[in-house]
């Protein structure tokens, strides 16, 4: 099968799945996967009825890396290099931050390199027990580039940025919840359906809400500069929205609210 | 009973206890209860006899939320969310961390949404093992406030606090330890003890070094910049103070130190 | 025995040791010690054959802290102390984040004080199981240096560090591993097994990579402005190694790296 992105939709067009796909390769993401990613997830931000995305890898493994062998002639020079971490992988990293709709990693087997920094960018992580974390590239003779490593600091602090980079070994899954790599941990049969049963909770919310809490955490995570008036008040759009008539009307009715997404 | 927050101190003066009461809702934080706490902590700073703050909810649990049943009449309209989120919440939540005094939360049952905010700008956090914690306020249709995120952003990082605003669940105590929202977690039937175990420990160190830790943990976490040679300057000041005498005099007589506060 | 930085190298001349040691006062660490150390760390920063630093404590303790006898003549005024802490122990602890080589920090018994500061540094952190953390100077009525704190802030974060300031209770090595302050807990029989394992392991990565990500991540934690052209170029240094060439070469024909270091 040749490396591809697939995209799936569930029947209520609600849940999307994403699956990184290069099973000769345990889902090594190659040059054409990344760029293929970032056009997939920019789709999936433009489309308004969908509230939340699956990322997941192909059979029960997620991603075991970047697709080494193509680094002999795709990035081995500097210009290259800016090319394939500046440009097509951070875009893809990008794609998956700016993506309107709530993201969540379903993670079983490998959860390496490349295959981390993609997990790393989702907003949840659900990963099996028997799943294993890392980016050994210090066995390669290579370093993160500092637009990947962003991420792993954002997640997890410079102690365990450390910890994977100059020791190169990977970590199990309780290791990498202890140390804030992951949402949940659950058994390897259940890594689905908890995933599924998450993204179903997060679809249980009013979506606006669900896109400005994305939007402001990732805000205020990356940029210590005060909002502005503009954007404080935006964050209050939802004192027009119906959906806080319903969500507060329902709260009092003590029934299940209906959101409609406006 | 009326919603109000309480406020008695132990027999020896040094242990204030603040209590969230509202006991027909859980706690929940009505806006009267906002301000009031504003007031109570205000005062309890200036009192330079006090060693020690504990901020717990009435009976067993520490506090469910806001008071939603207001949100219709007081908090409907931008320039009411800006009132009500922008000086009654963020006062109060500002009179904690500018409190001179160690606060310790001692946190039963639910912490939610208002609650867990409260609890998060205290400066350790005492749950007992079936508490629970959260802010699943994506189910009633509204946002947290930037200034109420900054503090559990601050406490828990990025990746927590989409999952508690994204997914909506509910964290278990043991949870909310492992993801760095609790300094500890003791049985149920210990939360008291401990707490005010705790606070005792506070009260036996010298109260001009907490209080400068306390202030100066709280200036270099929440701002980047250098501190000016006049913050330098203060945070040496112990070497004029009577407590620094006895604290090494203390140590090498191999003694409790009895520290006076000067 | 004389309070002293006893400095050896393994056979191979790869791993260094350094040992705090102060046998008397569980490695205490006195002022001549804390320049001693500056001058023992930068001398192996110059050292390009050497790969990985161990620091240690003399026998079964890591350090209890500084030598608090001394303050009484050495640290009494603000001109003293800021001579102590600006310059001897800040340089201390900056030479170990100078120093090119990763450190790894191997800790029995009493990690305190002066002696979490030195481990904090480092880059990682192997403890037995009954090793204890803190720093409880509020016992002896004094403040952590502004300089101090930074290191155990950026390592730990402003709860933790609230937790071991303001109550100075010690922290067992289950509670520091939650709270983010070890890479790894071991029984204590198994301690110095795997920390000269962990440093094997970083051995065996290209050592070029482990100097570029070691002061990459520090640039990126400690410095929030972005990077300047001369730096992203830097991190792709490795594009023009041999040991990058080696990396791939060893990688795809599917046997051990041998890095030389170039």
């Amino acid at each position: 099968m040749n490396p591809s992105i697939l995209c799936e939709r569930d029947a209520s067009g609600t849940i999307a799945t994403v699956t990184l796909s290069n099973p000769d390769k345990l889902n090594a993401v190659t040059a054409s996967m990344w760029r293929e990613l970032t056009q997939v997830m920019r789709r999936l931000h433009e489309d308004e009825a969908l509230r939340c995305v699956v990322i997941r890898g192909a059979g029960a493994t997620f991603a075991a890396g970047g697709d080494i062998e193509e680094f002999l002639s795709l990035r081995n020079t500097y210009e290259q290099a800016r090319v394939y971490h500046g440009e097509w992988v951070a875009d893809a990293l990008n794609s998956i931050v700016a993506c309107r709709h709530p993201c969540v990693a379903m993670i079983q087997g490998a959860c390496i390199g490349g295959g981390l920094e993609i997990a790393g960018q989702c907003d949840l992580r659900i990963a099996g027990a028997s799943a294993s974390f890392g980016a050994p590239i210090m066995k390669l003779g290579f370093t993160m580039a500092h637009t990947e490593l962003a991420g792993l600091l954002a997640l997890a602090g410079p102690a365990t940025a450390l910890e994977i980079l100059l020791e190169g070994r990977l970590l199990t899954a309780p290791e990498a919840y202890a140390k804030g790599l992951l949402t949940r941990v659950v058994a390897d049969a259940q890594v689905e359906q908890e995933t599924y049963a998450t993204a179903q909770r997060i679809v249980a919310g009013a979506p606006l809400v669900a896109r400005r809490h994305k939007r402001l955490v990732s805000r205020m995570s990356s940029n210590s500069s005060p909002l502005s008036a503009d954007e404080i008040r935006a964050n209050y759009d939802y004192l027009d929205s119906e959906d806080y008539r319903e969500g507060l009307a329902a709260f009092l009715d003590k029934r299940r609210p209906q959101f409609r997404g406006r």
